[in-house]
């Protein structure tokens, strides 16, 4: 699997000291057993499993500046978990050391419906939230896909499905508390939409992949419901028909919600899992926010251009129960996929690029896929530029394995070469430290590095992710 | 006037060799006269001016590259120019050095309409890139006032009247180019709409002031030009009912372009100046983007919150010349107060608070402004809970000076009493430095420390504005 190995020399096991030190802090919420350890040990990614020395689960800011500064002292690695629904290692302990579980820091800290933001600890999930606001009127757009921690969110600058209208957590996190790497407690930012003061912590840490601090809660920014909401699913004999008719929509100015592309493969599988008889075609599935008029307004625009695109059967959803049905098999296409090759594993990656050069970087990708024989599904949030790939590779065949590697580093090059970027919003992790250094080059990388030395000076924040050392 | 001194002992002559070195690079270009390093020393706040030593006309991030580079050999400062138009101290040679003067570098770079996005040269004003995007149908939106260069605009996070619905410069800065303490040249970003990858090296330049490194170029995102376009305006018969108006408009989620709130007295100036004969009590002036019905049912939703809040004469305005009108007088709000106290000077100062927070926060800073019998106006971009206090003070006595400076005082510390911030979007400059620390605390102002230590180790970028070395 392409296994990064944990390098024995960077390796020491957890001191005596270091182990009595936490026990006496977290008790019975200190762990050294292997079970724990290896369910901290990784993600979602294909990476096996690289087990940290000690999971502690902390309950508060204080607990986590009590830990790090414990581990500040003994120089030993700290990496901050949330969910563990990462892609791309992000969790993994590459250097050992000890995992910060912040689950149990599951509270929302403030709802404040009237300004329009909820401030949260960092182990609250996005359902978690969204089900403490209902009563307001209000929700929290960005959806990642997994029910991710809003910690972990902010973390590796999520966005998903909403992003083309709500924007990312780069633009809706207001204001992180963050525990530096020697153990002091700093605030990034106020309950202010907008400020000038200073620099940017906030989206400093944003997107940092604990490497940088570990964030222990988020504000952010809360939407109201629309008063109507409307879905449209149509499906095109191309995909370069499908990703022309999101470029013109979103080149008019229609403020679609969420616009999602599925290649044939994708939606054969969500038809094979969630019992759907959709046309085994590309295929696009829409979601229209706004007044009653303007979802209706904006559904015919976009029924408009889709036609002259060569759109099959334009279909509305407007009740709740038909738009959800067709979401919720958009969401399981992870797991409907993982079913395409059984026994396999799955390789997952993303890219974003111009929107004008969104259907050549998808079409390429697929043509490679195919001159492969890679059994692969293309899902994309396709308003943003934004898409994935899933390939499904046997994990003991070093040549899949290799041939998969090989479409995602051509697929990473091209999205570069297009002025775009190596991920659009998984993250960097341990699988695309070298790409990311393809896409800003040498010298702004010796930027981020001056950046990480200067608050990590010991190199103890989720060691080894992002950039080297 | 409060005023800063240069501190002797910081500032040491240029050396000939330094000089001789610059004029080399420059030939022409290089000036050491008087007038031209008065006009670089100043800039809209009420600071008298601080004269750089030189002042070097750039043509090309080379060019700025190499300047950087042999003032950080001769550890000279180096200060960042576009069009002179901050309004807190920004470009004052405090420690005297080199002003680099950016305005030459008026280029538009590339414009990729397919893609909503435009790549200029630092020195291009906004409303230069208008007009070269004037044919493609689209625009962009950020509107800070004064005419200001793109590249000042990233450097102070600059926002204004559009901020509430289109984002500020953090929001729609996609990627700059940056020269370095040292002259390296970096890129920051791609024109992806999103990336997660590393770290937010774009957002760390936005907002900070010539402070980390010299932007050279910036990448924006642009926007169709809505299909319909009107504008509306009503006064009230308190600021707190026009507040209160507001707030419920963005509450409820309608998505006004624009709103702005104008004080009476700012109602009285702008009739003065602009011969209108609008009613002398606070006003509201919005303006709504979309489809032709979503204007008007944005415009209906308002004309009824408006209802509630008592206001008097509801009036639109969908004739672009009225729309003109209006918004001409708006714009020219500050040069007509500017006449309210002849011989006087403004103090112009900026916050932003919660939403729910507002009109509390405007009231009890006019109350504080009359009590001290400071001539003062008001206006804000209240969607977003920012809002301007204008003051205008006889610069030669020192108690008026000392009024309005606690007048300011005291408002920044309401605003971050009320989880607001110290500026929304005027910056920090040399005038607010101390607020920041009220503002952030001193652990965080410490890792903002430590970044401009590793981004700037001999402090030669702008010294002595956003933090104390």
């Amino acid at each position: 699997m392409n296994q990064p190995v944990q390098p024995a020399a960077l390796r020491k096991p957890l001191s005596d000291a270091l182990l009595a030190e936490l026990k006496l802090l977290f008790d019975d919420r200190l762990s050294t057993a292997h079970a724990v350890r290896e369910h901290h040990g990784r993600d979602e990614s294909s990476y096996d499993p690289m087990l940290p020395d000690a999971v502690v689960f902390a309950q508060s800011t204080e607990e986590v500046a009590a830990a790090v500064k414990l581990c500040s002292k003994h120089a030993v690695p700290v990496i901050p978990y949330g969910t563990g629904t990462s892609l791309e290692g992000h969790v993994l302990a590459l250097q050992g050391g000890v995992t910060i579980d912040l689950s149990h820091m599951n509270q929302v800290v403030a709802i404040h419906a009237e300004d329009l933001t909820a401030t949260v600890q960092a182990g609250v999930t996005r359902k978690q939230l969204n089900q403490e606001i209902r009563d307001t009127g209000l929700f929290f757009p960005i959806d990642p896909g997994a029910d991710a921690s809003l910690g972990g969110m902010a973390a590796t600058r999520a966005s998903g499905t909403n992003a083309v209208r709500y924007g990312t957590m780069r633009e809706n996190t207001l204001a992180l508390t963050v525990v530096t790497a020697d153990g002091r407690i700093i605030k990034t930012g106020t309950r202010a939409r907008k400020s000038s003061a200073g620099y940017d912590l906030t989206r400093v840490f944003v997107g940092s992949e604990g490497t940088l601090g570990i964030i222990t809660e988020v504000t952010v920014r809360l939407y109201p419901q629309p008063e109507a909401i409307s879905a449209a699913v149509c499906s095109f004999p191309t995909a370069a028909d499908a990703v022309n008719a999101v470029i013109q929509t979103i080149q008019m100015g229609v403020p679609v919600a969420r616009v999602e592309f599925l290649d044939e493969n994708s939606v054969r599988c969500i038809n094979a899992h969630d019992k759907l008889t959709l046309p085994e075609q590309p295929l696009l599935l829409f979601e229209f926010h706004g007044s009653e008029h303007g979802v209706k307004e904006q559904a015919e625009t976009v029924q408009q251009i889709a036609a002259e695109y060569n759109a099959i059967g334009f279909e509305w959803a407007t009740r709740p129960e038909d738009r959800s049905r067709l979401w919720t098999a958009r969401h399981n296409a992870y797991f409907a996929m993982l079913q395409m090759r059984p026994g396999a594993r799955a390789i997952s990656t993303d890219c974003c690029v111009p929107i004008s050069r969104l259907a050549e970087c998808i079409l390429d990708t697929k043509a490679d896929c195919e001159k492969n024989g890679i059994i692969h599904s293309i899902i994309g949030h396709v308003g943003d530029g934004n898409f994935h790939v899933l390939m499904m590779v046997d994990p003991h065949d070093p040549a899949d394995v290799a041939r998969a590697e090989g479409v995602n580093a051509r697929m990473v090059a091209r999205a570069i070469e297009m002025d775009g970027t190596c991920t659009g919003e998984h993250g960097v992790g341990m699988h695309k430290m070298e790409f990311l250094v393809q896409e800003h080059g040498v010298e702004a990388i010796e930027t981020m590095r001056r950046i990480k030395h200067a608050l990590d000076p010991k190199n103890i924040l989720n060691p080894g992710k992002i950039i080297q050392w």
